[in-house]
């Protein structure tokens, strides 16, 4: 099939308005393949998560053929795999508008669908999810399966353990799909990968494989499931009540399963069914599955923006050096003059270009999975031992890691430094993961000092600041690359600055990515001939006193924020003007007490009022 | 020895300013008979944590009998555990003053002793800060070993879990003491506890490896080491390198070791040293050992207050009913008659007052062990799932699931009732307890509503109101009872209520359990001849956009609130008033941007000018 732009092309997708229309399916296989290659054209096309989607085709078709989804629930962790299932759930007609601005989500969304049952976005979610609606299911005595299909890297999360930890008590099925594509985002280090390893490559479960294998070859799927599992009990057989951590914790356990084998998938899932009690399948799949560029990098192609079919090259956007480039550089840099400095990530090398760190101080650089909490608590412990520790994370996951950064560092006036990546709006990716509160909440932290630089020059020497300074440090940019810059900008090392006329009546204030589309927005005011004086904020929190007692002097006060309203700089800084006594007019203008929906950052600042015409508007009538 | 006041009894403890004093003492169980004499002593006195303290007497002395800190590291987990050793490192002779203003702290303390490697407080962060000071050694190429132990209770946390994951890697001795008391702080429920108990039964543990035990019996460690080791070769029988989840995580077991045996347990701390990788040593204890009353009812005694030695009964202090007790009554009262409430508590079921919603509705409640997040979570579920699931939890501890309130319940726009304990200051356990960051953090999810009674009887209707709602409804509440109420208070069911002269020309601002200074003041202050007018807030969020048009009538304001300072309540009155164009004075009092030290809660509420004193002085000079 070619990669051309006409859905009518896709046989069997066409006759797929939900899930019970699999009935009508003669052939699953050609399925599977119309779904890879929908998935492969749109990614090329919109950017999105590849190689997972990739490598759960077939078991999404097995699942939405075996079970009843909506009355089954099924709970996709983290859910950028879920594109395969929204196609199969009514949204095959939209499946072009995804990711983009009104269109749907490449996330699972409860509001989106029905089909969703909840909305992901976070690791490590889907057990504790599941759980709840399969108690609801029992206390209303309700029918129906639940469902929640897990990676192998969420489950090195500590809330996917809390959940497995208390699925035992229930007494309805609960199937709890371990999706073991040998690699989380990141290469997934830690014990779990090791005993997922070992259940792969034990004998004696490839032994009873082979034995119920004869049996299960007979079976045959559809309307007459019951039948078959009378006439093949043995097909019970298959699941193996093996002296395992899975069956200690009240699980039975059945697998491993091939999860690019339909049938093996379909039987796996029809003897989990007939269980009565949890049951865990563990299947195997690739990552990247029938695309030769992802199944062979899986890592380069798990999230990713447009790119070549063909020769799998991303369609390059010259869009100069990231933040998160720089930030690669800056820790590399400093780390070779100062042998303390130790850099953590949860899951994430590539995200934060921490590769390089990573390669060159393998004895100071720690993946620890998908796990942001244990990140912040070992980061104490490096502490307490001496070291200088660094997590780079993104703004969203930090939200994680609250109670550890509170209470296992702050509190102990222990040392650390926060490399913030993705702070502020994130774009496509959308409302699960826009990063407008890490400025609320850790400023809620004592002690805590923010840095929020505007442009890439300043990131390393803020960063340099903060491994030499004692407490929290924190370093926030955004996701990309800088905006305008105005000719006289130069890195002052001051923890704020003032930009052009002094002696206006209206200050504008500001910092981070926006501080751009603000100077140019003033620089437009003064070309018809209003003059703003502008306030860049280099350090966010502790709010400078003399900043205060400086912007006080002003009549009116605008401050633009590109984050979330309550708990904002802005908030601070107007308390702080009336209970020093300001008499002027001050207002704000941020991104509001709300979520943000999936669309290009571009139209997010646009939506929030927060990109140079809206501030421009906004300056024109103060 | 009969609890007299004299620490002159205490023959072995009195030897004993550091654990290298361990050496000159004879005879080790007599001493472990003073501590626990002591501890009683203490307990019956100030209050505190017995049963674990009694339950951990041997396992301590042996711990630094075998191990040398502060070279070796030994991490407390919560930490509640710790008096023994605050008594075998250099405090004995302040012990007395335990949990007391300008004592020293009920739990371990990195400003109080070089000794406390890390502050503890909340549940399942030794793992984690174990790991990070052993990789610091490691990096530093120092000396020493590293031990974590926790509880069977705090490994139901998924913070221990991710620490756990995290070990294998790790080339140094790590030695993990897992101590089993087959409890936790509420009945341990869970797969867990279940996992544990299998351990404990399975004969197949008590067998020896052969080959181990042939090269552990040659080896040398230390003068006295070899000699215990040439002693009993049983030792080394207990290492077991079974096929368990721990050894699956690169752990090498040994246990389980009976934790009132003092030589058992050196003989495994002595086998575990000798082995050049991480190490499980699985100890069983009995909580409350050695004291009647605490052994047969160790849930009773885990934290009392001040006690009788010779009956185990409380000297009751008549305080009258609690904010808790209330809430117990309360919810058991909705939940008769709403089938759809749920109740959720993360092991503190006791101390929520839970006990009679759990034996009334069982298959509505879910203690759901020591797992914020998950609980959190599970309750998005459950209202997914149509139910109406209340979380009871201490203020504190809410800090441990910030990114689930955020992500997988508001964002998704899911109903959850949050029934926060311990809102404000909560004395004695001090820092790592105050419950004075929930109204900063719960501020900055979007849509949530935060109801903050100042009396018992509003919190029923309150409830009651939260149970009706969608979204996220908070209702907070301090610990112990209630203040001073004046003669006019009724409920009325308002967002907020004026109470004082409405005509005055300042507006004093409260909520919570301080109304009852700010009215008391208020008062006085009237009786001297300066009236004023008094808000009290009953929704804290979000502002009710008519009470602060109201509030602009006045021409000063003055804020008192018992939270942090940085996203407090205050702070955003004093951002919306200069954002609404208020030109009076506004002022704030809070708790300051700051962690509090233990003392009484009366101390605490001075110490931050919010006692009813300090409030009259400050309305004073306004």
């Amino acid at each position: 099939m070619d990669f051309i732009n006409s859905d009518n092309n896709y046989e069997y997708l066409n006759k797929i308005k939900s899930p019970k229309d699999l009935e009508k399916i003669d052939n699953l296989e050609k399925l599977c393949a119309e779904i890879r290659h929908k998935i492969l054209s749109i990614v090329s096309k919109n950017g999105g998560h590849l190689a997972s989607n990739l490598g759960v085709t077939e078991l999404t078709v097995a699942l939405h053929k075996i079970f009843c989804d909506p009355e089954d629930r099924i709970i996709w962790d983290v859910s950028h795999q879920c594109y395969a299932h929204k196609m199969l759930t009514g949204r095959f007609s939209k499946i072009n508008t995804i990711r983009q601005d009104n269109g749907i989500s490449g996330f699972t969304n409860r509001k989106e669908s029905e089909y969703d049952s909840f909305t992901e976005g976070h690791s490590s979610t889907s057990v504790s999810a599941a759980l709840g609606i399969a108690y609801s299911k029992q206390i209303k005595k309700e029918p129906g399966y639940v469902i929640a299909v897990i990676g192998d890297g969420a489950l090195s999360g500590g809330l996917a353990y809390e959940g497995i930890n208390n699925v035992g008590r229930l007494k309805r099925n609960f199937i709890l799909v371990i999706n073991d594509n040998k690699m989380s985002i990141s290469k997934n280090v830690g014990a779990v990968a090791r005993y997922l390893n070992a259940a792969r490559i034990r004998p004696s479960y490839m032994k009873a494989k082979d034995a119920l294998e004869k049996i299960l070859n007979k079976t045959f799927v559809g309307k007459k499931i019951n039948n078959i599992i009378q006439k093949s009990k043995s097909a019970v057989k298959r699941v193996i009540y093996r002296d395992n951590v899975l069956s200690d914790m009240g699980f039975a356990y059945y697998g491993p399963v091939d999860g690019h084998n339909l049938d093996e998938l379909q039987k796996a899932f029809i003897t989990a069914k007939s269980l009565n009690r949890p049951v865990v399948v563990h299947v195997i799949t690739e990552k990247g599955k029938g695309y030769k560029f992802a199944e062979r990098k899986p890592k380069d192609y798990h999230c990713i923006s447009a790119f070549d079919i063909a020769t799998g090259e991303k369609f390059s956007k010259n869009m100069g050096k990231t933040f998160s480039q720089e930030f690669g550089h800056a820790i590399c840099k400093l780390g070779e003059s100062n042998p303390k400095i130790c850099a953590i990530t949860a899951a994430m090398a590539e995200g934060t270009c921490l590769q390089e760190f990573r390669s060159k101080f393998k004895n100071r650089f720690f993946d620890v999975g998908i796990a942001e909490e244990h990140a912040v608590t070992f980061a104490g412990g490096l502490s307490a031992g001496g070291m200088i520790p660094v997590f780079a994370v993104y703004s969203t996951f930090l939200q994680r890691a609250y109670d550890q950064i509170l209470h296992d560092v702050a509190l102990q006036e222990l040392d650390m430094i926060l490399a913030v990546d993705r702070a502020g709006f994130v774009g496509e990716d959308g409302e699960t993961h826009q990063g407008i509160f890490d400025v609320p909440f850790l400023s809620t932290i004592p002690g805590t000092k923010i840095f929020s630089p505007s442009y890439i020059e300043e990131l390393e020497p803020m960063l340099k600041i903060c491994t030499e300074s004692k407490g929290i440090s924190v370093i926030r940019y955004p996701k990309g690359t800088e905006g305008y810059k105005p000719e006289k900008f130069k890195y002052t090392g001051n923890d704020f600055d003032f930009y052009g006329y002094k002696k206006a009546n209206i200050l504008v204030v500001s910092y981070g990515r926006i501080f751009s589309s603000v100077m140019a927005a003033s620089e437009r005011m003064a070309s018809v001939g209003k003059n703003l004086c502008v306030l860049k904020m280099n350090v966010i929190k502790p709010l400078n006193k003399e900043l205060v007692s400086e912007a006080m002097k002003f009549d009116k006060i605008i401050f633009f924020e590109e984050s979330a309203k309550s708990g904002s700089v802005s908030e601070k800084f107007g308390d702080m003007l009336i209970e020093n006594g300001f008499n002027g007019k001050y207002e704000s203008v941020t991104a509001g007490d709300k979520f943000m929906s999936h669309a290009s950052v571009k139209s997010q600042l646009k939506k929030s009022h927060l990109n140079t015409e809206n501030i421009v508007r906004k300056l024109m009538f103060i």
